[in-house]
C-alpha cells in the first residue's frame, strides 16, 4: 500500500511492519558488510553451510533450509563462488546432483560476521520489546505462519 | 540464524519473525502474479505511480518513496518498460533526471491488483490477530523503526 493508505488503524501496523521489515534488512546488510564484508543474504547461506557436517550441503538441502527458489540461490551462490566463499562440486551419490562447499574464507567471514549479526538482533529487535510484548509476537507471528500454511494446503 | 539456533525464547520469535517475512512475500507474490501476473515487488513500484498526478514520478522521487536502492530500481524499472508496464521519460525539468510513467497497460495491471493484495493483507496479517494485539504490534514497530532511525542518525 502507498503512504496514503497507511491511514487507519490496521493500515498504520501493515505499514510498519513492512517499513520495520526493510529498515532491519538495510540495518543488517550494513552492519555485516562493515564488520565482515558480507551482506545478509551471504550470511543466510553461509550460516546453514558452517553448521553442517564438513560444511557441505547439496543446492537441494540448502534452498528447502534458507527457502528461497533455485533461480535466485543459483545466482546468489555464484556471486560467492566468484567472491571465494564457497565452492560447487559434483555430487558423488547422484550425477545430477550439485553440492556446495565452505571455503576457509567463507568460514573466516562467518566468524567474523556472527558477533556482528548476534549484536545487531539484539540491539534493534530484542531491546526494543518487553519480555511479555515479545511472548505476544512471538504467538501473532506463529498464528500468521500457520495461516499461510493452511492456504498453502488448499 | 540457522534453525538449530532458533531455540530459546528471544530466537524463536526472532526466527518466526524471518519466517513470516518469507512466507507473508511468496503468498503475496502467488496472489499477485495469479489474480493481476505481477509480482509485488511490480505492486510496490506501480502503487505509488497510480496515485501520482498524471501517473508520472521522478526515479529519484519513486526511489525514496519505496525506499529501494538506485541500482535495484534501475534494474527493475528496466524489467517493467520491457513488460509493458511503465515507460522511462526524460525529464523537462533537469536534463540529469529521468521519469518513469504508466502505460494503460501499467494502469490496469494495478487495478487488477489491488483487490487480490487486500484480500491477501487481510486473509494473512490482520484477521490473525486481535484488535488489541494488532495495537500492540504496532506499538513495537514503531519503537523498532525509532531505534533503527536512531541508529541511522548517529
Amino acid at each position: 500500500m502507498a503512504d496514503e493508505t497507511c491511514t487507519g488503524r490496521e493500515a498504520e501496523v501493515w505499514c510498519s511492519y513492512q517499513r520495520l521489515q526493510r529498515a532491519l534488512g538495510t540495518a543488517l546488510d550494513r552492519r555485516l558488510e562493515h564488520g565482515a564484508g558480507i551482506s545478509a543474504a551471504d550470511y543466510a547461506l553461509l550460516v546453514p553451510l558452517a553448521t553442517a557436517p564438513g560444511g557441505v550441503l547439496r543446492m537441494r538441502e540448502l534452498g528447502v533450509t534458507v527457502e528461497w527458489d533455485r533461480s535466485r540461490l543459483s545466482h546468489h551462490v555464484s556471486r560467492m563462488v566468484k567472491r571465494g566463499l564457497v565452492v560447487r562440486e559434483n555430487c558423488t551419490e547422484d550425477a545430477r546432483g550439485a553440492n556446495v562447499r565452505l571455503t576457509e574464507d567463507g568460514r573466516a567471514a562467518i566468524a567474523a560476521a556472527e558477533g556482528h549479526y548476534r549484536e545487531a538482533v539484539q540491539r534493534y529487535f530484542f531491546d526494543q520489546a518487553s519480555a511479555d510484548e515479545l511472548d505476544l509476537l512471538g504467538r501473532v507471528f506463529r498464528r500468521m505462519l500457520a495461516g499461510l500454511a493452511d492456504a498453502d494446503r488448499r
